[in-house]
C-alpha cells in the first residue's frame, strides 16, 4: 500500500505499510485475478542510490520563516534567470521581512508580498519591471527528461532540475508548469509587470492553464502544508480582508545567507536518473493489492518528485 | 480577469474586476498583437437563466456540522445505488455523530469516521460489506454530456448530473472522476470492504490513478474549505497521531432530515445545459487582456463546476 492510497481504517495503513507480503500472500487465493504486487515508490525511495540524489544549492533555495515554520523553496534560474536575479535581489536586500501572505483562494494559489498599496514598500535596488519569461529557449533546461505521457496543455512534459516542465519542439522553447507547491510572480496585464515582489504557490490542482502566461521561479520542496492549510481570504480572489487575518513573514532569506547550522538538511531525487523514471513508472503502473486496476497514465502534476532529510 | 488570475496586487485585481473595459482599451496600443476580451466565466453566470441551475435535492444531500461551520456534499446516487443507500442508512442511525475527521494529508485527502480500532462502533442496520460501485453500466449515467478534451486517465470525460466521470464506449462503463472536492469510501484491499463508515474528499491535485479503484459517492459543493484547511497530520499517510487532533463531527445529517429553515439554499449548475458548455468554454479558451496564451484545453478536473446562493 502506497503513501496514496485510501485505507478504510488507520490500522489497515498500517498493517499494509508493514506487512504487505502477508497481505499479498492472503489473497492469492482470490476469485478475481489480481494486479501481480509492483514496486510501490516508497521500494523505488528505499532501493536509490545516494547518487540518485542531490543536496539543494543554498545559492538557488529561499526559505520564508512564518510563524508556524519554515517554507523551503527551491528556485530554477534556469527557466526564469532575470526574474530569480531580480528576487535575489529583494531578499538579500530584506524587501520580504514583515510583509505577508494576503491572499489564500481555495484550491488555487497563496499568495504573499506587500499589502500596502497606498503607500508600497521600496523596490530598493530591486527592478521595478523584468521582462517575462514564460517560457525560455530549450537549450536552457539542459537535464529535462521526457515524460512519455500525453498531456493536453504541453506538446511534450518532463523534469528539469526537479521541476515539472512543458516544452514544444516546434517552438524550441520550454517552460515551467503549474503544478501543486510550485511558486510563480503575480503581474499586472503588461507581461513586464511582473517583478518578484508578489509571488504566489499553488496550492490546489495544478492550474495548467495559466502556464506560458506567468513567470514561475521555483518550487515549494518542504513547509508546503505552511500555505495550504491558511484559513482562506473571503475578498475577491481570495484576498484577505482585514490585516489581523494577514499571515506575516518573519524573514525570507537565501539559505546561503543563513549560517549553516541554522540551514535545511534537504535533498532532492535527481529528475535526470534511472531511478526516477522508476518513480513515476511506480505511480503510473501500481501493482496489487489494493490497486485493482492500473492507470498505466500518470498526470504530469501527479508525478512525485520526492525530497527527505538527508541522513534520514 | 477572471477569479483564477494571479494579479500583482489586490488592488488591480478590484480594479480588473470592476472597470475591465477601461484595462482592455488602456492596452489597445500594446506593440504585441493581445488575445481579444471573451466572456469569463462570471460573464456566463450572470448571464445564465435560471433554469441553467438546479437546486439541490435534499434527499441526496448531506451536511455534516464541524465546529468551523457547515459541510454539504451532493450524493450521486445513480454512480453508487448500493453504497449511497448504505450511507444513508448510517446517516438516519446517527452513525457518523461524535466521529470525526482523523485525517488529513497534503496534497490528497481528508477522512473522516471511527478513530477507534479497538471498540468499533455498531453499523447499525448498515451492511458490513458493499459490493464494488468502481464503475456502473453508461446507461446509469443518464445526463452525461461529454467534454471534448483528451484525457490520460480515460478514452472518455464528461460530466453527470453536476459531477466530473470518465467512460469507456468499449467496456460500456461510466465513472466519477477524483477531482478536487470529490468524496469517496474508504477501503482495505478487498473490493467489497468499504461500506461508507469511511469517508474523504479529495483536497489536493486529483488523485485520478485512484478511478475505478474505489466508489466514488459525491462531491462536496459548500465547505471545501472546512477541509482543505485542516492542518495535515504528522501520522502515516497523514493520520493525526492524537486523539486531540481529531476535528468532531458534530452530525452528519441528511438535509431531508434538517428542518427546511435550516438549510442552506444552494443551487447547481446543470451540467446538461448549453450555459454549461459555455462555461467550460470560458475557461479552456481565456480570452486577453490578462490572458496571453489561450490554453486551448482544460483538464477535467478544472472544469469549473458553479454552485452559488438561491436568489443571489
Amino acid at each position: 500500500m502506497s503513501a496514496t492510497t485510501i485505507p478504510h481504517r488507520r490500522a489497515a495503513a498500517l498493517l499494509a505499510l508493514s506487512f504487505i507480503s502477508c497481505i499479498v500472500a492472503a489473497h492469492a487465493a482470490d476469485a478475481k485475478p489480481a494486479l501481480a504486487a509492483k514496486p510501490t515508490l516508497s521500494d523505488v525511495i528505499k532501493a536509490s542510490a545516494p547518487s540518485d540524489w542531490r543536496p539543494l544549492d543554498p545559492s538557488r533555495t529561499l526559505y520564508m520563516e512564518l510563524p508556524a515554520g519554515r517554507v523551503v523553496i527551491e528556485l530554477a534560474p534556469a527557466f526564469a534567470p532575470q526574474t530569480v536575479a531580480n528576487i535575489e535581489t529583494l531578499v538579500r536586500e530584506h524587501y520580504f521581512d514583515g510583509l505577508a501572505v494576503i491572499r489564500s483562494q481555495d484550491n488555487f494559489v497563496a499568495q504573499w508580498g506587500d499589502a500596502d498599496e497606498a503607500h508600497p514598500k521600496s523596490l530598493g535596488t530591486a527592478k521595478e519591471k523584468v521582462a517575462a519569461e514564460f517560457t525560455v529557449p530549450m537549450s536552457a533546461a539542459q537535464h529535462f527528461v521526457r515524460q512519455r505521457d500525453s498531456d493536453g496543455y504541453a506538446p511534450q512534459i518532463g523534469h528539469a532540475d526537479g521541476m515539472p516542465a512543458g516544452r514544444d519542439p516546434k517552438t524550441r522553447t520550454t517552460w515551467l508548469a503549474h503544478c501543486y507547491g510550485m511558486v510563480g510572480v503575480g503581474r499586472d496585464n503588461d507581461s513586464d509587470s511582473g517583478n518578484g515582489s508578489g509571488l504566489y504557490a499553488v496550492t490546489g490542482h495544478g492550474p495548467r492553464q495559466l502556464d506560458r502566461n506567468i513567470t514561475l521561479v521555483g518550487r515549494v520542496v518542504s513547509g508546503m502544508d505552511l500555505l495550504s492549510t491558511l484559513p482562506r481570504g473571503t475578498g475577491p480572489l481570495g484576498f484577505y480582508e482585514k490585516p489581523e487575518q494577514y499571515t506575516p513573514i518573519k524573514t525570507l532569506r537565501l539559505a546561503a545567507d543563513v549560517p549553516e547550522a541554522e540551514r535545511s538538511q534537504l535533498e532532492v531525487m535527481r529528475t535526470d536518473s534511472a531511478t526516477y523514471t522508476a518513480a513515476v513508472e511506480a505511480q503510473r503502473n501500481r501493482g496489487g493489492p489494493w490497486t485493482k486496476v492500473a492507470a498505466g497514465y500518470i498526470d504530469l502534476c501527479n508525478a512525485p518528485i520526492p525530497v527527505r532529510q538527508i541522513g534520514k
